[in-house]
């Protein structure tokens, strides 16, 4: 099974520790046409990406997956659940519980409108104003981090490639 | 709050019948540093990628999200979940319960070897095989679509770069 497609799956540094499971960890992967498709390697990038800003807001109260929320409520008080939903691409079985969960910490405030009975308006609190400001810190770090991996020409190349897709796949 | 980094949310092709909310809709949202961040784009693009694969390969048993799993599987029988693990870059948190259904729907088999009890490994049914092959078939066509939308020469710009974030930020 362990063809060209093979690599040997690297061993992260948090499981590099050296364990009777070597031969194990060592297995080569045959990835067959994973190795060329852009989902597989979106999805591993992405996950790689966060895990990382993981470890560098280690200790946080607010985690990095609520960082978008926070960070477009703060800067669109009075948002609408419908329109953040939509700007952050989370649709209302993930982003219900996960503002529920920022209101019941203190760090969003969620209203109706008199106007409309239906629509949730969202701000932040003033501690949840304090956590943006902290969490932004550290991912204006971890896009530094970023340039350094991939170069300032590659960045623009892949953010450019990025939103080309974002726009045109919905 | 709407300055330079705002821009009108796009309304998609699901949500764009006409309401009596075309006002909140059409809400423009200020990104602030977003608009230029990785981690941002990388999310968005990612949950583009996977709606749209899912819309193609709809109606379909097993859902796009266990692709990766059954695809390694299959290329790789007898492979030990801790090896899957590490390739298909998801914790045991998340990859045990999402085998535990490929195993209850009858598309994986899992065992552990005589010779190391504390291992797992795992390789497909027939059924497994057969969704394995109708599967791959629409992603095959939806990495079609994708050549499509961002061209020869960014998809390989694309995968270099990708790859260079998921493998030195890991």
């Amino acid at each position: 099974m362990a063809t060209r497609n093979s690599r040997v799956v690297r061993r992260s540094a948090k499981v590099g520790r050296k364990t009777a499971h070597r031969s194990v960890a060592d297995e080569p992967v045959d990835y067959g046409p994973f190795e060329n498709w852009i989902g597989f390697h979106l999805r591993l990038a992405h996950e790689a990406f966060f895990q990382a800003f993981g470890r560098v807001a280690v200790g946080q109260e607010v985690r990095p997956g609520r960082f978008a929320a926070l960070l477009l409520i703060g800067r669109n008080p009075g948002i609408s659940q419908t329109v953040l939903s939509r700007a952050i691409s989370r649709d209302k079985s993930t982003l219900t519980p996960l503002l529920a969960d920022l209101v019941r910490r203190g760090f969003v405030e969620r209203t109706r409108t008199r106007r409309d009975r239906r629509t949730y308006r969202l701000k932040l609190s003033a501690a949840g104003e304090k956590a943006l400001a902290t969490l932004t810190g550290f991912a204006t770090r971890h896009e530094q981090n970023i340039d350094r991996v991939i170069g300032k020409r590659d960045r623009a190349l892949l953010l450019r490639i990025l939103q080309k897709i974002s726009t045109e796949l919905t």
